[in-house]
């Protein structure tokens, strides 16, 4: 029987990989990635120079992106998705063969390889390797302190409704909000009602080659990936 | 000029160190560490295998560990500390050598190298090697989806008094409870309290040799040390 491994191989650029994900990524014999219909996967970008002969690769591809589809339709279709990657996946360690399932950032932390753990970690010996998540490569590319001492963070999807993301973020200590997309207007006026909006900062594709960093108050007019966060940092370090 | 590096090393196992701050660690004349008195230093047991010749140690012992002194004693004692690391740090800038700080985790996550970062940032070049934290060590060590889809994570330090431990814990749809120390039993109470007992999970040193992981309410009795967390996983994934 083989062995499953989520393997978190970092926030985008392939040196944010650990020493030990490197090594399952060389020891599997299957690699297996999502990626969006018309996408090479980022996943998939970040391992692409480990490929060597003897992997299989197993391309996963998400059958709904962004086209509006109602709700029941997209979780009908997501979930059999995911018991069709799944049982893929099955097959290879049925046969013995160790396949690593690559996942971007941290598996664990909004990472899909969790829908394929959950279907599988029952069946089949399975081991996550934990990740860089984009939060902390963003916070290092904006060159700020993130949390401190006794500071909360809260870390809360863009996808919220507004009046949601305004409770959400009234009151913290420091946030982060993922997966900014179409909702950064949103997320700067709920900062901005909050008075949170000054030291707040926009990173796209963090640690990428097309990482961009700037003030969260100049991005008007700009198009958000869904690759892309919103920093609040905390205040404490500033107080010496 | 020398360069900073405040380089995250992850959370304990030194295979989840990234392939960056190996690279980093190598090509730097000082590596520099913090200690508490009488310990060989988390951080510095991380990278010990990395340290050649050409090194320059540079330890860094903190002033106060866990001796009960008034709040203004501390942080008077603190800052001191801070300042006078980072003098030493610079010293070794102007003579144009390359400092890596070792971080345990991530630096802007709670790590303390952002005092430094705060104190030298401006007066010569520093970047920052995102790692690994030890809430994804943790999530990975209990096999347990910390946060998916539209869930909001929560993560707090567990020095919080009880009240506001509480107060933190209600509603939240996932939680991570940093720092446990003492506060092992308030925590558990706290989690009881707000109904989020079951599911929650207690890590102890994280992808150390010595790690742990219970069931939050088996931990009666238990002594934790400050490098533990609990986790409360969000339920979004449990329904498919």
């Amino acid at each position: 029987m083989g062995r499953l491994f989520g393997v978190g191989v970092g926030p985008g650029d392939p040196e944010l990989m650990t020493l030990k994900a490197r090594r399952v990524l060389a020891s599997c014999s299957v690699i297996a990635y999502f990626a969006a219909r018309r996408s090479r996967g980022n996943g998939f970008t970040v391992v692409e120079g480990l490929v060597e002969d003897h992997h299989d690769l197993l391309r996963l591809t998400y059958p709904v992106t962004t086209e509006p589809v109602d709700r029941a339709t997209y979780e009908r279709s997501i979930a059999a998705f995911y018991d069709c990657s799944a049982e893929s996946i099955a097959t290879h360690l049925e046969a013995g063969r160790d396949v690593a399932v690559v996942c971007e950032g941290d598996p664990f932390f909004y990472g899909s390889y969790m829908y394929i753990h959950q279907r599988l970690a029952d069946r089949f010996p399975a081991e996550v390797i934990p990740g860089v998540t984009s939060v902390s490569a963003a916070a290092a590319a904006a060159g700020r302190p993130l949390v401190s001492m006794n500071e909360t963070l809260t870390v809360l999807p863009g996808v919220l409704p507004p009046d949601e993301l305004k409770e959400a973020l009234a009151g913290v200590d420091a946030a982060v909000v993922m997966k900014v997309g179409r909702r950064l207007r949103a997320i700067r006026d709920a900062a901005a009602a909050c008075g949170l909006g000054d030291g707040a900062v926009y990173v796209e594709r963090a640690s990428c080659a097309e990482e961009r960093v700037l003030p969260l108050a100049d991005t008007e007019g700009i198009e958000a990936p869904y690759f892309s966060l919103v920093l609040i940092p905390g205040t404490g370090i500033t107080t010496r």
